[in-house]
């Protein structure tokens, strides 16, 4: 039976559970704005002006899906702006210490970071109730963007091969990066406790899911390297 | 008569109006590329997230209206970049020389800015074809943004009175600067030329038209300051 089936929309009555969501969509929310702004920062350096339009639209479909994580906040009654405060630290503070420093590094970013944040969001989806489910689902949707980025970085590769070492470390650096403030952020949140334990009606992640979570994320990130022509 | 009711769809067959026709939806679609970036690159210094979303929300806007332009150079079967080249320079120019140095200034900049911008293209707009009059009249329409400015700013200027003075300045360097990168793109442009002159079936606009369209444009731009509660 798929967990998800035994979660029913109810589960928002369990203030524990509807906490849990509000974080969820709360630091989604910040983490799609803030992707928005370093994009059409990164946009800023692109070589030309095809490019920039390319980076900036990635940008904007990032901004309309900010727009339906706020706009479901606030059906369940929650200021946007108060939920996403808990994570606005973490999330600055990881965009601080991965500062781009070119317009390549700016688009391992954009794949490699987005990549990551996608692939735990829909892991974590399938212990959600329905309609947050397909919401998460949606806005950590695939854009399509990513064939640009692929095909820009593995045409810098060809025509400089010594790319590829720097952007490798540099791809090595966002998942350290990224885990060490994603940990700080959780530690910090106790509503998540909610959905690693679950409830009578609602399965848990669990320690066993959280390892099969993360093995399944590392797996994909290496995958995405790989398709950029980086070693993991 | 309307001068506009004499313009044919034909007209995009002469070559000299199709020219000026390209470079209108050129300068209008770095335009707003340039706008998008300026004000997402501004939404940084917001005070508050929710004022951070406003400032993005019309960026985003002006990023769609960017699209449509694109779009249609495309369909006239013009390379966009090439269209959008010869006027990159006057219009990074002008965004230099007018970077916000503050929330407020960009708030000022944007409406007051973007505000002249509409009103010169939209009254540029009676002397095209229909189907070109309708997409500029389309991407210069008011968002609907400006309500939120007015209030910013109105709101700033009851808490410190001093903000007024200084922020009317800032307005007039606004429009200083608008004009000398105007004059400076329209003198490198001969296909303007064919507007100002018009053809046969076209009206041109003309020596009397340059002047009442600037009258126009000035009144229009006092009547914004004022509704920001500064001195034209």
């Amino acid at each position: 039976m798929d967990p998800a089936d035994r979660t029913a929309p109810t589960e928002l009555d369990d203030p524990a559970y509807r906490a849990a969501v509000v974080d969820l969509l709360g630091v989604l929310a910040y983490g799609e704005l803030s992707a928005f702004e370093r994009l059409v920062s990164d946009a800023g350096s692109a070589p030309s002006v095809l490019d920039k339009v390319s980076l900036s639209r990635m940008a904007v479909a990032e901004f309309h899906h900010f727009e339906r994580l706020r706009e479901r906040l606030q059906e369940l009654g929650v200021d946007p702006e108060r939920a996403m405060e808990p994570f606005r630290s973490a999330i600055d503070g990881f965009h601080r210490s991965t500062a781009p420093s070119s317009w390549l590094e700016g688009l391992v970013k954009a794949y490699v970071g987005d990549g990551i944040g996608q692939d735990f969001y829909t892991e974590i989806a399938q212990y959600l109730d329905p309609e947050t489910r397909e919401l998460v689902i949606d806005v950590m949707g695939d854009l399509g963007h990513s064939a640009f980025v692929v095909d820009r970085v593995r045409a810098a590769i060809a025509a400089d091969p010594g790319v590829a070492g720097r952007l490798a470390l540099w791809g090595r650096r966002l998942v350290g990066e990224a885990l060490s403030q994603a940990q700080r952020a959780a530690a910090e949140r106790d509503s998540l406790d909610a959905l690693f334990l679950g409830s009578q009606s609602r399965p848990g992640i669990g320690l066993g899911g959280v390892g099969v979570i993360f093995q399944r994320i590392i797996e994909r990130h290496a995958a995405r390297m790989k398709s950029l022509g980086l070693a993991p």
